[in-house]
């Protein structure tokens, strides 16, 4: 399974490409983030952001999308513009017809390091150790996309109860 | 000038095109709704709003795109979850290359019926007569997009100050 992980944003997105596996270890396939000018309008930036996220798709056609929820900022403006590149993102991830999973950002520092509290530093961190790469994703926005990614395949890693079922009833 | 109004919204996104002219009054061309299905997820929903409109721009070749700017609701959910429709819109009109004017609800409601605080049904009244419509648009939504592009034409329509300046020195 390959996931796309997004940590949306209108100056930067940050994203990750994860293979993950039931058996091996998730591996990192790419990250990094898309980067729009600031002097363009929303509606250039929206475009860029658009044609980034379906290039990436594009690229590594991905399983599934996994993008951080809408956090309420304590700039209502700033949730709102937040919601402008949300909405392009899904736009891209649905005009591929991939699946795509939300999961708040409190959740996906949860499955990473433990705590819904945790520190960019401390995601940066755990994502470079539960990786085994040699030094973190620079900057912090990439390695929040590739959390993102993990979030998502970490979960689809946990046994199914229907799978524990069959193992205790002994059939396949 | 041909503009496309747009009063944005994820269940119910209204539209309007007006062809305006310096000397002729404004006239409509056509006005409706794009409404998205309740049980579809976001994304779906995101797909038709952005695809209906891409066809709207594609069939009329507007010269502009007038859109309602971002009301702050008093639920923030609602604001947010609007946000995504206005980039998905947004991404319409940039991947057209069309210009955007953006206009606070209140100055469109100001613009058609001379105060800001306007009912939706004194919008739809005005619409109807400023159009010269026998009937007026419906459902509401369809007058709200109408009203934004009317809003455009008339601010387009008043005599600019450049203009002024010529007239006085005598010069073309």
């Amino acid at each position: 399974m390959i996931v796309l992980g997004i940590d949306p944003g209108t100056a930067v997105t940050g994203y990750g490409v994860v293979k993950g596996d039931r058996s091996l270890p998730p591996r990192l396939i790419e990250c990094g983030v898309i980067r729009t000018r600031p002097r363009d309008t929303l509606a250039q930036r929206l475009r860029e952001i658009h044609d980034g996220v379906a290039e990436l798709i594009e690229r590594h056609k991905p399983d599934a999308m996994s993008i951080e929820d809408v956090f309420y900022a304590r700039n209502v403006r700033t949730t709102i513009v937040l919601g402008h590149a949300r909405g392009v993102i899904l736009l891209a991830a649905e005009q591929s017809k991939i699946e795509i999973s939300e999961y708040p950002p409190a959740e996906i520092k949860k499955a990473i390091v433990g705590t819904g509290g945790a520190t960019k530093q401390q995601v940066q961190f755990m994502v470079a150790r539960i990786l085994r790469l040699k030094t973190a994703p620079e900057p912090a926005d990439a390695a929040d996309g590739v959390a993102a990614a993990l979030c998502h395949v970490m979960a689809a890693r946990l046994p199914k109860i229907t799978d524990e079922i069959r193992l205790i009833s002994g059939r396949r």
